[in-house]
């Protein structure tokens, strides 16, 4: 089975990235063919910052490789290293119906939101079907809002295999329906926009800081608590194996000890957690020419695969 | 100056087409810098027939060089040889508001004709707008009704100006006023689309039928006959300096010939005119190795102004 997943270089991750999509992606790995790429040209159509996005590229890879992306399992990329792509994009743009992309609820609810309404915005849909189509996606794990997208390519695809032949898969689009959500401090569900975030790479005083201003009741030390009521306990929970949630449950239960000994708890987990991966991530950031370097591996992985694509297109399109 | 000429790969040229620009434009070499490509990806967006694109993009560029494209003197290209075009007209997407595009005339126009409303056939004005921009063009030689696109690629490069600092030369639309109109066999305007061209390359039975299918008026043979209200004559005199256009003059006010003999003088004025270039549009398809060096040498010259002007805008952009 053949997985593609783009990643947007938007900033610092979040535990909630983490156990929402990254870990799911990671543990893939054994099991499916994935393949993943930094969304860099999709993320010029929100910011057209060149420092900011080169940084944030940057950043994303070594994140993502730090948190256990394995460039030789996985096909890793920075999407703009595998020009292709634009190419296909233009082809695919002579079978996309107007209709198909006006229709698409992304572009107006990111316009209703104050983002101006550019082309990049309104054909984006469009880039993300070659994206899929260029490597013979067959599953394209999505949120709900990105659904509709994978249809789009889907249409496409199909527009083009009608006029063509079977020249590409048809793509489905994955809702993982059965991952937790991971809430936030402030107990809503764990988001950058929410700004109740607990950040994977962030330095020590700023996870402290983010950790403890997770909203707690006023029990008092001593008393038993509720943990299935504590949002301190629901976050550990993601972090313990069974053993070790039955036993934070019995400390939650017995009473003598206040919520800041589960923050403590809670931040020591966290360290503990990440430790290899901020290593790693460290190392990754100072040493920019080794990074670089696994990024141009995968980036030839992955242009041989589009490139054996593409040669059967321009057989059909003239070039 | 530098001025930039995109020549639509559609088939079969025309003495109309020759005498209203493809000579304004082999002339213009010894004067201006001109950048000059056959438009392979924008003909995708009227169709996508493979096999008739590629052999109309090859024969476009074998027209054109045997009519007089010195490949020494412009940079002559095949548009998809230089795909960083494509990856500019990506970036230029997200400085493109999506008001730009849907007042351009050309599009309505277009689907008015029945062409069907697809993303490609929309965006085509900011392909075009990366085709000016990327070799930072001076002036574009269009038609009247390429005069909005101009513009379109002009406020475009404004708005990347504005954020970016002085990227993009502002190019100015140059429409050739004083070029005189080639009138087709039935008096009208020269078009393929009214059926009424000579062709500059077709084969001699061809050319017979289509000059011989001039329309004129019913004077008997003896009778003096009115050279300027004669389309032959009209058609003639493109190809004659004043002394044999005076001649001719006199044969037609003498009398005594029909209009037969003026056609058969035609033909061979025709023939005479464009005996060198058809012999060079014969070894070029007969040689396509040869064509392809050529377009391959052209690519390369292309190619250098692209990609130093490219590295500029990555650094604003982040690539």
């Amino acid at each position: 089975m053949r997985v593609l997943t783009g990643l947007q270089p938007s900033g610092d991750l979040h535990i909630g990235n983490y156990f929402g999509a990254i870990k799911q992606m990671v543990d893939a790995q054994n099991t499916s063919e994935m393949f993943i790429f930094i969304a860099n040209y999709h993320a010029m159509t929100s910011s057209q910052n060149g420092e900011k996005l080169k940084e944030n590229s940057l950043k994303a890879a070594a994140a993502f490789l730090s948190l256990g992306i394995d460039p030789q399992k996985s096909v890793f990329w920075l999407q703009s290293d595998v020009k292709e792509v634009l190419e296909l994009y233009w082809i695919l743009s002579q079978f996309t119906p107007m209709g198909l992309l006006e229709r698409a609820h992304s572009y107006k609810d990111k316009i209703a939101k104050g983002l101006s309404a550019s082309h990049g915005l309104f054909s984006y849909p469009v880039l993300m079907a070659a994206d899929i189509l260029l490597f013979d996606t067959q599953l394209v794990p999505v949120g709900k809002d990105q659904i509709q997208h994978v249809e789009i390519a889907r249409d496409i695809a199909l527009k083009v295999n009608n006029e063509w032949g079977e020249i590409f898969t048809l793509p489905q689009a994955k809702v993982n329906e059965d991952v937790a959500v991971v809430l936030g401090t402030d107990g809503a569900k764990m988001s950058k926009s929410y700004k109740n975030t607990i950040d994977i790479f962030s330095d020590e005083k700023t996870l402290k800081k983010q950790i403890s201003s997770i909203i707690t009741d006023s029990t008092p030390l001593e008393e038993p608590k509720d943990p299935k009521e504590c949002n301190v306990f629901k976050i550990a929970k993601l972090f313990l194996d069974e053993e070790r949630e039955s036993d934070l449950k019995s400390r939650y239960l017995k009473g003598g000890e206040g919520y800041g000994h589960f923050k403590m708890y809670l931040n020591e987990l966290i360290n503990e957690y990440f430790k290899d991966a901020r290593q790693k991530y460290k190392e990754f950031l100072e040493k920019p020419s080794y990074l670089k370097e696994i990024l141009d591996f995968g980036a030839n992985r992955a242009k041989n695969v589009a490139q054996a694509k593409m040669q059967k297109i321009y057989d059909k399109i003239g070039l």
